[in-house]
């Protein structure tokens, strides 16, 4: 412990995203948190608003970019998507600044995809040199990269169950069904209607159906370059009564006849380095109960002999997997350290 | 009210189906239950393994079958299946006795399909006067009924969000998949360890993936029919940490190119005659807590324009429209009642 | 059914008690919604607001008081405190119209209490004409008025849970200890960052403890009418993570000694009359799941040898015998109806 | 790290609370989990029974006694009550084992009292050695110690929440009106009907009510020490439906004047050296959830200057600080390493 810490800055501190930054980066062996901004709590104590995170002396602050460059060494951005690509336009100027943009504005590689789901990108030059962080792809990229799009928590959910299949080419790239759900933490700690606890508990119910949803993109680029072509994809998101964890279902067409165990070991070659990846045994099934609080993601897999298909599951949590804990893992790698430094907390279950 | 009452028996009232047929024919305007029978609950008063049913003369038998066909004008089998067959092929003595089976033994046409999934039937002779008593279909067979095989709760969702688009030829009959999410009273008051709150809240999983579960065959029999050729279907069940409801979540290929307009004209002219049938509106979709505690069907869809497919959503309570409040839309009708009789309460929202 | 209906308005129908109002008095055999107001969802349709209500005529309108007055005979009030007592001194013009206000500005008998806990009141001349609407203590008072005060949530859950005791002097007046767990629904439609079901799934704490909480000169009131000399209260509410429910839990010290069965027989005295009081039974306890949606009150109790308190506990639905159907039983007896008409509904368990 | 680890066994490891242990003692940096017994998935495989533990050597094993007393250096049984003290009694063999045990067999001081709420001690010889584990109040015992009594869930609440101001005689040892609210998980993992989630969910109670919960012995030996004389208290367990997390709230009356302020010196002072006491400001109460998964105990109060009562709140997570984080904190004291080794994890909000 005697080693030198990185003095870490998180800009945008006050949502779901930014308390988990801070649940797992207080307790980091390496890490330094320095400064955690929010526009809504400037001037109030971090331990007021968040008082599960315990005794601390960090105050939420509002500086301006400029003066965010000169206070740490990396920089996760938990803000909305389009106030992100701002700031970091803002932070150039720190060319050893690492950064970790948690929202949608590094993930896609074309401004112009961008523009039709979001509106237009104010910083497409950075797109280039934007490494997409799923590490468990891009490892060797993130390590040289200086600026990480963070996945999205449903893209993570289904591109990690989908990577091996479509790399051996041994399902068809067209006509995937993709039904992912998802706990309520992903709609953000914002005020609206839907996230009350009397319009969720005890219901459930898609959203944003009819390819609609803005996470969309971000995954059929990552599975069109994963296949070698390009693809679509029908992705159907739900809101599941509860807090955390999204289930992604995804049926598959085989290019050719497959056993479990051959899709075993097309999984285990592909994730044979990847420590955060647990599959699941001929007998079980994912169940984001079992790596909540974790950064592990299930992935379980069946074959339906009647119909043909191949049916694939994947359980993470979306607020550590699917957000915090990966932007995490992103930073471990890009200074060169171990990639589960911090983040080998067990799930809580129950 | 001065109308005489039909004297009903509840054969297995213990389970949650059991409590849920008596939570609606208690206050059946047209009915007075004089039976109910159980086997863990023998000699125990109605009132104590429910009190949420307030007080009640009724106490739990568990009589000879012989002698249950003197009880009653009705009688609803509410038992395990391969108990329930036993049971009615007890009950034939009584020509004139009406019976409502809500276990799986009567759904089913073909015995060898039954002998597949279930094992040997033992009445296979009372399968081809078995009715199927899905009533937005089956309405006049149902009239004309001694015998109703109730439909499961998966499939009441599924059938009622696919059958105008089938029969109308307006989707293709091969490859659609059906992700179906149910709430934990699927799984009945029986002790699992799987249906422990702590096992089931806060978590999201999938079950009997890979064409396992024992609806298949029920779904694909009446789809097969509608369609007019035989199909199958990609079928994947999920537990959702909620007591009541079921959603399904349908990707459909088109025939030809639908418009949202198109698809609600198909539904609408097929459930004129459907007073729970809810077709919701172009800016909506459906949602179980919006059914809870009601006999209702809410039903929505969604053009995916990028991948061309058309997305149909289904939500009812299990333990009503998925079992017994269809169990007594069937008895209404085949007694010549208005259907809707004693079940025109409004869901309990939120 | 031959029999008119009367016409009845809802004053402020866009909250959860706006909603339960709806969903009783549709289909009340006796009454009809001729107008429901809401400012924030004038112009819109109730059924798209409500879904769960179904198809619906209905729409939100946002008249001045005056117009009100021709609307309806009976008008219910569910308003937030001070916004309630403006509208119904502007309904005074009509004198045959019934009012039944279901938020606090007409519980409070003293003018000065109010204004100690929720400022000046605007029409201190109506207090004392109005009557507080707890049947099972003022039916025949109810029976008469012209302005209802319907009880809040929390009272109605204790008075009825103590008042047998305190009307009998079975127990001693001073340093009763009221422990009370409420669901979500009792904060309201309203956008809070403490109704959010991440904030409140899964959590468990006690709010405005120490005296804080507005419900207490309520009871207290009513407590000390009983007793026949005035008193006061602990009072400690708490959050549950649930939609609905009030259980209370009152710690109380007998005058003399007690038995089971001596409690039973005060309480049965005074509940004689009282169709929606559900005394559990010496092996039992009440449950709030066991009345959801229904508006009866369960009330059970327990002594204590060890060290000699008298335990009892009671179990309401907030929205129905909380609100809702507490507004409607009222409107009942003011109009000279079976009490428990519209308000028959068993509860839905699970 | 490189110093050497104790090798450690749980006896019982199979429900939640060894799955707890399992959880927390895996990643310990001085611990080795050499053996895990389960009469019931004997020659399992522990990642099977437990996933969310992940990868693991681990089998349940089901040596006899006297076989466990070669296996480990320190043993943690998690069995029930009575199992219990057959076990330890029968690893008296070897003297420097180190053995904590988490059943109520060893935390009662008097054999008398332990028979007349379990029945007749087996190894009442043993209890004049056992410590009760509360390190807030006996560290220095813990010490020295070889056998503990690992505190129960409810005591645990219950007593820090009362300790300092009984110890500085700030208020009355009479009369304490004690309400007591737990998760489910506090029922275990085995199968009852009242921890089913549809028998749960959505609904409160109360049990054993009237001074029968088994805990009540516990918590006055400890509190009548504290005092300094005999007393009894008015306890009240309460179920919610959540997993994890019991709030217990305390109506004390005071010996004389309290301040806000003064209290909190009594609590500071109290808990100067305690690391997991975390005590909330005036303008905030505990909450379960902001515990939940961690070792902390919150503890806040409110005086209600209308009736003089003092209102003490306190909550921990029944399955960490209530049992298997407190069981580790006691193996950290008695082998004299820092006690919160292995259990600085912040909570998991939401």
């Amino acid at each position: 412990m005697a080693e030198a810490k990185v003095r870490v800055v998180i800009v945008g501190g006050s949502g779901y995203t930014g308390l988990e930054l801070l649940r797992l980066l207080i307790p980091h062996p390496r890490v330094e948190v320095v400064g955690v901004t929010s526009r809504q709590y400037q001037g109030k104590k971090v331990q007021q608003v968040f008082p599960s995170l315990g005794p601390s002396e960090l105050i939420f602050i509002n500086p301006a970019i400029e003066e965010l460059v000169d206070e740490g060494e990396a920089v996760f951005t938990a803000v909305p998507h389009r106030e992100a690509m701002e700031i970091v336009a803002g932070l150039q100027g720190k060319k050893e600044l690492r950064i970790i943009d948690l929202s949608a504005d590094f993930r896609l590689r074309q401004a112009e995809t961008y523009q039709d789901w979001y509106g237009p990108h104010q910083a497409p030059e950075l797109l280039a040199e934007a490494v997409y962080g799923l590490p468990e792809i891009y490892f060797s990229r993130i390590q040289q990269a200086r600026l990480i799009g963070n996945p999205g928590c449903y893209p993570t959910s289904v591109i990690l169950g989908l990577a091996p299949l479509l790399k051996a080419g041994a399902v068809q790239a067209d006509g995937m069904v993709i039904d992912s759900k998802s706990g309520v933490s992903g709609a953000g700690r914002s005020l609206a209607l839907g996230s009350l606890y009397c319009e969720v508990a005890e219901g459930f119910k898609a959203y944003k159906v009819g390819g609609e949803h803005r996470h969309i993109p971000e995954i059929e680029q990552e599975l069109s370059l994963l296949a070698g072509r390009p693809l679509r994809v029908t992705f159907t998101p739900h809101l599941v009564p509860m807090s955390r964890g999204i289930l992604s279902t995804m049926v598959l067409s085989p290019e050719k006849e497959l056993t479990w165990k051959g899709v075993r070991d097309l999984f285990e070659d592909f994730y044979r380095e990847a420590p955060f990846i647990r599959l699941v045994g001929e007998d079980d099934l994912p169940n984001t109960l079992r790596v909540r609080g974790s950064n592990y993601c299930e992935i379980g897999w069946r074959l339906d002999r009647r119909t043909g298909r191949l049916i694939v599951l994947s359980a993470i949590d979306n607020l550590v997997k699917g957000a915090a804990g990966q932007a995490i893992q992103n930073l471990n790698i890009l200074l060169g350290w171990d990639q589960t430094l911090g983040l080998t907390q067990l799930p809580l279950y129950p």
